[in-house]
């Protein structure tokens, strides 16, 4: 899966993935009228919407991009009918040949956590039957737990060919309260970052491991420091746009070869029409300004990244 | 909510959690095999299993403990299916009265965590309507991604007079790899349980804090030192049984009042009937060999704390 991200970013030229969290909020009110007449304003009405507005982005953009990153946070909180809205985005990204990264962020001691690598990338055995339940290409996993909280999703991608990004240095304000404490002089996440670069030493492609990280685009130093601590995993990095992160800063998150990272944007490109550079486009063609924001900002790092 | 727990605990004289970890190769055959008979060898067939099985525990043991704890994980490996079954069991354990610690181990950037608060512990907006999604009682947090990760779950607790088991120091072999790191002389572990300490003091009930810690029971040292790190903070210890705590070595996790913590038992009772302890009752039974494994598994802690 490791291959097929990486000739989907050269083919697109585009180390971009769009992330799928919707907030109803963001949702144009003709979706969400649509939905409501249909279901009413129930769970399934709310898991109807986010779907409908998702389908609509995905068709606009999918030519454009090699991988999209829906955030299971969002569609968990409408229950098991937002987790249906999930799993059918899934399933339809990749009819349209992305590659899905499952921003689950999971992490539990080692029988737990092969449960959730078989839920999420694997499969599960009933009776003589096997099922995939959600069957994404990567997720996101937390290392809180350490290598025995790891271990069961590499042992889950070396025989499904599937990966991982692990939490390295998050992108949120306060991800410094406890990543950033010094440990024998270094940080942390430095000593995460060492353990991502060993678990994906074991799990290589042909250039890079499967084992990747995730490293906040609002932390543009800190990636530099674990760009070289861990030079064969791509890192994901969130961040960009709304979070506050710019293709400029984010250079150094790629290695010489231009590959290495893909930058998430989620709100700037799902809710493109609500900002007063696509406001043209108007709700009704919501998905086009989410065309336009994906254009614009995959020309924002091309061109940081030719002018390095 | 940490009152109605508390007084649960006095009244059952047993500070114990039952762990709601259904493997499907814990589920006895006939009850399988009649789960089959309806539904085919599916997931919606592996999910009616382990509601069935839950059932059955869930009425041997609710008059003898004071929670139950089911991890997410065992039934998000089967897909919609499998949370479908998680929530019935959540459900059905709040009918019977118990306390429902959901143990999800989510933790992500602020706007991310608040959707998980509002799935697991709060309640959605869905336009003039208001859903609950999963609706447990307590969750497990991952503190990895710091205080802004943490904060919305505290938010909800407040609105919703609900709590939380922030994850301090884990049951697992490899717990240690970052979580004991060593940073200006003391543990990460310490310094989490130092946070969860001043998350909880704004959070109290009338003796204890609803934001409470999760401290394994293979590390009693560290649970005696933590203890006292955070004296107000109720400790959800899982370990116990089948991973190989004692009723002796947890007394050090509890307050001289005899309260404070929270011993859980997973495969120990669900799947007592296994054990060669309690194979008389045979699989047929094995709903009363979960209440005979709750009943020794509660004496043997009263006997603990009585001598201690």
């Amino acid at each position: 899966m490791i291959q097929k991200l990486i000739s989907k970013i050269q083919k697109t030229q585009a180390p971009i993935v769009v992330g799928l969290d919707p907030m109803l909020s963001y949702v144009p009110d003709h979706i969400q009228q649509k939905a409501f007449a249909e279901y009413g304003e129930t769970l399934e009405g709310a898991a109807q919407a986010i779907w409908q507005y998702n389908k609509e982005i995905v068709d606009s953009v999918y030519d454009l991009i090699p991988a999209v990153k829906p955030q299971i946070a969002m569609y968990e909180q409408f229950g098991i009918e937002g987790l249906r809205a999930f799993k059918k985005t899934v399933d339809y990204c990749k009819s349209k040949d992305l590659v899905v990264i499952g921003d689950v962020k999971r992490g539990d001691i080692g029988s737990t956590s092969a449960a959730y690598a078989a839920g999420h990338l694997g499969k599960v055995q009933v009776g003589s039957n096997v099922y995939a339940g959600f069957d994404e290409d990567f997720v996101t996993v937390n290392p809180y737990l350490g290598s025995d909280g790891v271990k069961p999703f590499i042992d889950v991608c070396k025989q499904e060919k599937k990966g991982l990004f692990i939490l390295v240095k998050t992108s949120n304000p306060s991800s410094g309260e406890f990543q950033d404490r010094l440990i024998d002089g270094k940080p942390l996440y430095e000593l995460v970052g060492e353990q991502v670069a060993k678990w994906g030493a074991d799990c290589m492609g042909d250039t890079y491991s499967y084992v990747g990280a995730v490293v906040g685009a609002t932390y543009p130093e800190q990636g530099k420091a674990l760009r070289k601590v861990m030079p064969k995993s791509f890192i994901l990095v969130p961040g960009y746009g709304a979070q506050g992160g710019k293709g400029a800063d984010l250079v150094h998150f790629f290695n010489e070869d231009g590959l290495g990272a893909i930058v998430n944007s989620s709100r700037g490109i799902i809710a493109a029409y609500k900002q007063e550079k696509y406001a043209k486009f108007g709700p009704e063609n919501f998905a086009q300004a989410s065309r336009a924001a994906v254009e614009d900002m995959a020309a924002d790092i091309r061109g940081a990244l030719e002018n390095r």
